[in-house]
């Protein structure tokens, strides 16, 4: 640096100030040093740089995993969602800091937050960490969620319209001819939960008595899905379809049932939630709850972005559309 | 830091070291201050003892896109093989930096590396970006690149078989009768490049004349590989079966050849490469050739961290391995 500064005829401190943009230095000095410095090779240590400036041009992602422990990243949902996401970020000129939390010990938002490593936060899911993320929006305003918008909410969330969503699907299977609908999923998540709320709306809506037999509570991975398929089949509980909260456990579902000798659409119809790109394709292609991660992704950013200069933006909620396919009847 | 100072009976430097896990400081004093400072509720400010430790605890995963700049990180190819490498990375209780390289100008890699935002580099595909990679590993040892291997190489890398993965798909058309098989791909880019020779290798292997007109060079997007087989029907060179170096631009080809009013694999027999999840979906399923990307993820991660360590490990090919579906026929 001091070459630089003997070159352009200049301080060190003088040097350092140009270097980090800062406006005490006259714009035709600054550019002059700029280029200077660029033809002697000289790099910025960008973490140094960044810790002075309090600036890392990054964008934390958070995956809290506390309800899941077994769901990989490598699952469909959080990688469509990773990717929108990843190409929103990277478009502005961010980096992206992956952060998998395994097991949410108390506090591990705050030490999130205070390691520095990002300019702001997004949190794909709830988990079951929504006090914990109450407890960050208090203080730390650059935080969006991805989730369902609940009423204790302090966070920003950005999420698709659950109960509407739900009761779209259910609605579907029930002017399908269907009256035994199981619910395939844990209520106590926050958008599970919602969901649930609206299968009951649907089913009320029908004038169908709701069984609680047919609560089939898996959690979000394959194996324990097709488990608790498989034993809902086996309580011999007669139902005639499956409304499941997500597209992976759908499709799950669909394998426990026909390994049970059980058709869909004609033995039991299926819809699914999400509509992941394999949705179409699977066989018989599923009918399913759209979330359009691209928009999501694209809304999320736009707000982060706009909590990072201070504003303080409403959560959204996108609507949710359903994708008829054949897994339900044609 | 004063506060644990005294009630510890030490120096604020003392305090410090501790809390950097120095062994100047006994272990016993070591723990007891590491406690007092948890029970005070001190959160160590990660980025600052990182520089200090010059250690991030973060992989740094790095996309160079010079060749296929409309390429998105949403691609499923690149998603499925980031998913992976993330689960990978947060089992090790690592981070992931995620860093798109969109059109890399000379000087990028040192850029990245100087930086210091990570403590060891993959990069997912060679791109254009050989002789810049081989300059990094030159100085650099904590870098493992997702790629071909190619015979002027410094840098470690892992990938599949790529000539005997193509040579397998094409002497798997041979065998079903077709004669006329166009590639479809640039043989510039070296992934590309090692299938063509494969190709190349399967004809000459069964007496077929290769045809250049049968060179179809598609980016590695949808809407090229769309438009270059459009563009081969509209030439009006006979061919009777297509293989296509990544399933996207594939099943590309399909909706092109279907939209022509040519039935796939009747009239024209297509395969694929990378085995994505949704090539077993599509219709008719894809034949592809198969790269498992948990397993190359696994050895990467596995690779990288021995390079951390101070090892400089040789690079690795896992073999590849054809899928047969029904896109070149039962």
């Amino acid at each position: 640096m001091a070459d630089i500064a003997r070159m352009a005829g200049v301080s060190v401190s003088t040097v350092s100030r140009a270097l980090a943009g800062s406006a005490l230095v006259p714009q035709a000095k600054r550019e002059e040093i700029l280029a200077l410095a660029q033809a002697q090779g000289y790099v910025i240590n960008e973490q140094a740089r960044n810790l002075r400036l309090k600036k890392t041009r990054t964008i934390g992602i958070v995956i809290p995993l506390g309800h899941e422990v077994g769901q990989l990243i490598s699952d469909p949902f959080f990688i469509e969602l990773l990717g929108r996401l990843a190409d929103e970020i990277t478009a502005r000129d961010y980096n992206v800091l992956l952060t998998k939390v395994a097991r949410p010990e108390p506090g591990w938002q705050d030490r999130l937050i205070q390691s520095q490593k990002a300019d702001g936060l997004i949190v794909i899911g709830q988990s079951d960490q929504h006090e914990a993320l109450n407890a960050v929006a208090r203080t730390y305003l650059p935080l969006v969620v991805w989730g369902a918008h609940l009423p204790s909410q302090i966070y920003c969330s950005v999420g698709s319209d659950n109960i509407g969503g739900a009761r779209l699907a259910v609605e579907h299977l029930v002017q399908k001819g269907r009256r035994r609908i199981a619910f395939l999923g844990v209520p106590s998540l926050p958008e599970v939960g919602l969901r649930y709320d609206g299968y009951r709306r649907a089913l009320a809506a029908a004038g169908i008595a709701e069984d609680p037999a047919l609560l089939a509570p898996a959690h979000f991975t394959v194996d324990t899905a097709y488990d608790t398929v498989r034993g809902l089949i086996d309580s011999k509980v007669p139902f005639d379809a499956i409304f499941a909260v997500s597209d992976v456990i759908a499709i799950a579902a669909i394998k426990a049932l026909n390994a049970a000798g059980l058709r869909v659409p004609d033995d039991v119809a299926v819809v699914g939630f999400d509509d992941i790109t394999i949705a179409a394709y699977v066989n018989p292609p599923l009918t399913s709850v759209r979330q359009d991660l691209a928009r999501g992704a694209k809304v999320m950013i736009d707000l982060l972005f706009r909590r990072m200069e201070g504003e303080n933006t409403p959560s959204a909620t996108m609507p949710a559309e359903l994708v008829i396919r054949k897994s339900c009847g044609s």
